[in-house]
């Protein structure tokens, strides 16, 4: 009985939606009507409007917090309507629904990707298909379907890698003294990640770097908001292991005036006596 | 087993609540108190503030992607606390749970109205009712009684039809060459959902429409955002079959400057070269 | 079997998180990890960030609707990484997971209070847990092993309610003819709730009493919103029992320009002729 219960589905949603409209709830009815057992879990339904790195990044760190097995339905679709695919794919033991537009980017990587199918079998499909909201009439009832046990297989043929569409997404730059990236989202706080990872600064100095933000000099990475008192900038390893700038008990976005796209610089303690 | 949990009742929920208050979490409470068993999904909680059109046309167009059976609470109630009614309403197959205010007028049509009951049980109610708050007190509880099993006609008297409160929707007007109408939603994306539907075109013209609206003529109605450079102002049948006015990768409230209840007209190719 | 269904223990989320990052949903993934049967439930997101007062006193409001036996995760959480404690905390039948700075300040009360103990035992928590996001790497674990039976006990050491870090909450000071409260939250709705409650009230007097707020004189307390005409300001008892500020069909906050922590003030008939 319990077992049963273990195995309900997971089914994540990613979307650029906003929660004023019913587009949301729509999409849950169809994967209720296809998958009545299925959980479905919100990630985020705020990605800006058509940003699909914004939502490539979002799946990137959310999804590994699930099980296994769990279907993540990712809908930022700039492209509904057009010629462009839609892919079921299958990577780090999870199973990702989206337009093939680069929003799963990530997942293309050697050590992570497993096999793609381009969602083709109108069988699989709402009884009516819009031009407008492919999220509703065709990625829900697939991935409810799927969830529910249907052989990926089933979805349409299988698209090789290299074959699907490819997008950069910011990534931090190595010279030997220096560390260039830049902020690639401020969160409901005003703490900003950055596109530099903890494995960017591993490789790179023993000695106790300096982040240069906007013209602020931030020394030293911290461990935790509270090892500065209230109101300071400091720099340290977000959740997802990226640097992130933070004021502890305050805003960085409003007290340092950044956005997403500015740079930051880590310089080591080489490069600062330079 | 799989067949029991298929069965697993649908509740939901569409109010002008919003998400900061705890308001509609406490409606979920009280509906899991008392059907343990329900799956509870969030149409919107962002219907503009005591908006009764906007909610009549909100749950008109979601509910039927939800399974036959689903049990619908509309919470949008201005008159909480006075003598105004409560109805549970059968249309179309599903259950529909909502203050005697309008907000279900489209499903008194002929061919989707079943059967209204007036909800005046108090057994059924929350042990202690306040005024100000009937989603919670009076409507979650029954809705959940209903969701478990209970016969509709235990919550109260039957009311027909005619003595129901009933409310005028925009809906356009058609003369022999233009048909009038009105912008009814803004969404998410800034894409212009109009009072005039396919149907409305249908028995029009077979020749290209235009359309005009603040000013604008679009000529010709499309079938997807991407049939159109990006930037370009479309029109197009939206996913619920109305006329929708959008911005090809932007936002058409912006762009045009308009907002729910502007004017929008369609003129047949007659009407353009008169 | 429908027994067991109804089992599905029920775990509540409160934070000052927001619904545009990721932090929801994983917190959620966690919990799914870790607990496949859990219903989570959202009560808000939306708490000021790390208003730890607000999350005190919207956590005491919400938490009854729910069965007993509900886990509560409250995360606001403005000294994560520091050496603050994480209570497991049993009140009213109900369980509460949230850091030790205040914010189950209610629950201490003694007729609520059962036991409390502090969150320790690392063999509970994440594999990897960060210094930045302890709802998700500590709480979320602990609370989902909690509601599918983890003994209480297993969770650390027992802690005394003296013990625990305590806050002052806004509440009415009582004087002879006056009780002076403030505005203690304003909800989507512009409802401007106070610290004053109907118990307040009750000890005070049999006259129609008088409610002074932002220089606007309210006469008597109404019991629901329709008792006057719109666009009126009154003054009733809301669905928590507290003393409302409201304007019918129209928002108290934009009508007297108030906000949270201004003066309201109730006078006895007493004091009003003197």
């Amino acid at each position: 009985m319990n077992e049963t219960l273990q195995e309900r589905p997971i089914i994540t949603l990613t979307t650029d939606f906003g929660l004023g409209d019913d587009y949301v709830g729509t999409v849950k009815g169809v994967i209720l009507s296809y998958c009545r057992n299925a959980v479905i879990v919100d990630l985020t339904h705020e990605i800006a409007a058509q940003n699909i790195a914004d939502a490539a990044m979002n799946i990137a760190h959310s999804y590994r917090f699930f099980p296994p097995g769990t279907v993540h339905v990712v809908v930022v679709d700039p492209g509904v309507g057009s010629n462009r695919k839609i892919l079921a794919l299958r990577a780090c033991g999870h199973l990702f629904i989206a337009p093939d537009n680069g929003v799963l980017e990530t997942f293309f990587e050697e050590d992570r990707f497993e096999e793609a199918f381009i969602i083709k079998n109108e069988n699989l499909f709402a009884e009516s298909v819009s031009r407008t909201f492919h999220g509703r009439d065709i990625m829900a009832p697939v991935a409810a379907r799927l969830a529910c046990g249907l052989d990926i297989t089933r979805v349409g043929p299988r698209i090789a890698k290299s074959h699907c569409y490819r997008i950069r997404l910011p990534k931090a730059s190595l010279a030997r003294n220096t560390i260039t990236g830049e902020i690639i989202h401020a969160d409901h706080f005003g703490n900003l990640r950055t596109s530099i990872t903890k494995e960017d600064i591993a490789s790179f100095s023993r000695h106790r770097p300096q982040i240069k933000v906007a013209d602020h000099i931030i020394d030293g990475i911290s461990t935790a908001y509270s090892d500065v008192t209230p109101g300071k900038i400091i720099a340290l390893f977000d959740s997802h292991g990226h640097i992130e700038i933070a004021v502890n008990g305050g805003s960085a976005a409003l007290t340092l005036a950044c956005r997403t796209g500015d740079e930051v610089v880590v310089l080591s303690s080489k490069s600062q006596t330079e």
